[in-house]
């Protein structure tokens, strides 16, 4: 690879990898950007999909048309098995490619913290199939519901425990009460709809930890307001599809846990034979390079950086951002420069709880109710990828707004790998 | 069921069942609706989801919220295993339903006529599960033909092949070509498109047969500029996946079959110990019933009858208008009045051939050309349910017309059914 550009190879699509690819935008590299599926995928609105508010369609948008006018990168759909890092090799599905430099933005999973039960009958909101899967879930057991003579079986089928404090959990809980509670009557007026429960659990004492206490009390109030219950303090430990029950002994009956208790490297990163640290993370030098493997930067969930003493969180602006850093990190190197150290700006937090309701802590301000709301809803449209994209989003959202609609209520199990046709 | 009033149970939420349904509002009965989905489908733009210009989303509506407003009608989301007719009894994944009448709806299914490799290795295009396998697989195949070094291997994944020359075939083929030809070269720009090819095969000598042949031929020739190769008179006998073999022993190399050549009644039908005719549909009076079971109707490509010495065709507007007879016969019948002959109003055929070119059929009158295109959008988008579905559909075509963009076409093989989750 002498009288050739150096190659940087970028494993994932998400945000720190799309970023970064676009960011070596007219470097004197060849980039090639690898991902298993051949979509960028905004995660900010998964939950949506999960509550029927917006189609997968909404949420994705081709990796090769975002990057079709960029001259130097190039998009293999392909998964990878191993890295080499002494060799600087890896294997792929489509075959070994070989790197200069490597960016790993290998993204989060789900994290069941080794409870396998949980993991097996639960629900996590990390992917496309997570989230139809829950879609299905939900609107069958209304089916069910509506079919079921035994009372005690009904509120068993409508009693939907999520699982995780943070904004995740906070947003999921409240779109499903706003489904549950004002969009399924409509379609299923025989129910009785105090049969349903809707709770959110929260290990710790607080709803949104890293935003001011005022904002996650006002967050609670508006949940309760919404007909979510909010419980502290009693970590979920096990769940079987029918019963879940909590550290403390005591068992709900609910047919429905979704999990967004935590997020943790996506695996490859525990094949690289490099330090990790919480969360499965890959430990990386202030400017994102693996300590022994300068060639070799981290970004977004996968990886593992303190600033001012907390490891940073695994959201979308720290990726993004390390993107950048390590997207220009790799121009200094090959320029023969120094790397610079990486520095997060915060741009602040926003958690929407339904209509009307957002909170969001920006700088020193703080929002709450219809104009935090409005702002949240502004910067996902903004931040959404592809203009049709955001028309039909735009559209979903004012639907469900206006006549409480959200009509991508239908059930579809899609068909699974069909093994004797290419798949 | 004396005392109360007369159950009527319809089996299929499709066009038929669906108009059977809204065409008892406000009479004196109890009316049960059962579909194994809850959505009505609107097939006519199933093939644009299999070419990635629509969602499945785009194209369904929950039955529940199309019949909201109507009181005597309920619904019931379940699979119809077995019909007793002389009990008048249903057996249903949700239990048994008895009936007084009975509205046989249930549709068609893709025949392969016995072919079973072709019926495994092909694909349908009759339903959403059918069109998104078509979806991911050609998306697949042109990530396939970048990485792929060998021109003939490439070849072969870029050759398509759809099978049957009317309407479904003839669309099918034009928004293929229109896939393949227009949009994917803005993803994969390095790919060679001579090497790529679409053929459509009729075994007949010509095109949509229920036109005038004019129209067939004008098809035909707008078909070829949209470089699609048409082929008559040489039935398809074999495909394995990688060849297609015809009658007379020629073969292609392709990785895509469309099977577009043929409907029949779907299973139930062979269940009922009811004489059946062609393609597997029951035989029915003049006035839909069964003739030993008076009180069972059948209607839309269930229903097997002949106007004028022919067999009515297996489209949309048979089965709405049969739909509203059925529905008035069981009100005469429950009022003491003889019920009346079926008489089909044909309202004309059209086809789109892709953008710009359409035929139509109406009355005396013949279409072609762009006025005929204007005329199957507005029609499509009229009788399409659902004001959002309109408005998103209306969406992705302007997208696709006036920017050649298809934003759908993104590979997602969605979760099969999880056993230990209520599926």
């Amino acid at each position: 690879m002498t009288n050739k550009l150096p190659r940087v190879v970028i494993i994932g699509a998400g945000f720190g990898g799309l970023w970064a690819a676009r960011a070596l935008s007219g470097a004197p590299v060849e980039v090639i950007l690898i991902d298993q599926h051949n979509y960028h995928l905004f995660q900010p609105l998964l939950y949506q999909v999960a509550t029927a508010g917006l189609a997968p369609e909404d949420i994705v948008y081709p990796v090769r048309t975002i990057l079709r006018r960029q001259a130097n990168v190039k998009f293999k759909m392909a998964e990878v098995t191993e890295a080499d890092l002494a060799l600087r090799r890896l294997i792929t599905t489509a075959g070994i490619i070989d790197y200069d430099y490597l960016i790993v933005a290998t993204g989060g999973v789900t994290n069941f913290f080794g409870m396998e039960s949980v993991a097996k009958h639960g629900f996590g909101l990390k992917n496309i199939d997570d989230v139809l899967a829950v879609r299905n879930h939900i609107l069958r057991l209304f089916e069910l519901a509506a079919q079921e003579e035994d009372p005690a079986v009904r509120r068993a089928l409508l009693t939907f425990i999520v699982v995780g404090g943070g904004p995740t959990g906070v947003e999921s809980a409240g779109a499903l009460a706003e489904l549950v509670y004002l969009v399924m009557p409509k379609d299923y007026p025989d129910l009785d709809y105090d049969e349903a429960r809707i709770i959110l659990m929260e290990a710790s004492n607080r709803l949104l930890a890293g935003l001011p206490v005022e904002l996650g009390v006002v967050t609670a109030e508006t949940l309760a307001r919404k007909r979510v219950e909010v419980r502290f303090g009693n970590p979920v430990a096990d769940f079987d599809g029918e019963t879940v029950t909590l550290k403390d002994g005591e068992t709900i009956q609910a047919h429905t846990l979704i999990w967004a208790a935590g997020i943790r490297a996506a695996r490859l990163a525990d094949k690289l034979g490099v330090k990790q640290a919480g969360m499965g993370r890959l430990v990386v030098k202030p400017t994102l390079q693996l300590p022994k493997h300068p060639e070799v930067m981290v970004i977004g969930d996968a990886a593992y950086l303190e600033s001012e003493s907390e490891p940073l969180p695994m959201v979308a602006p720290v990726a993004t951002q390390q993107a950048r850093t390590a997207a220009d990190n790799i121009r200094r190197l090959i320029g023969g420069q120094a790397p610079q150290e990486f520095v997060y700006k915060n741009p602040g937090v926003l958690a929407t709880i339904g209509r009307n309701a957002a909170v969001a802590h920006i700088g020193k301000w703080q929002f709450k109710g219809f104009i935090a709301w409005v702002l949240w809803l502004v910067i996902h449209i903004v931040r959404l990828i592809g203009f049709r994209n955001r028309i039909t989003v735009l559209i979903n959202w004012a639907w469900d707004y206006f006549f409480y609609e959200r009509a991508v209520r239908v059930i579809m199990l899609r068909p699974a790998k069909k093994l004797n046709k290419e798949s």
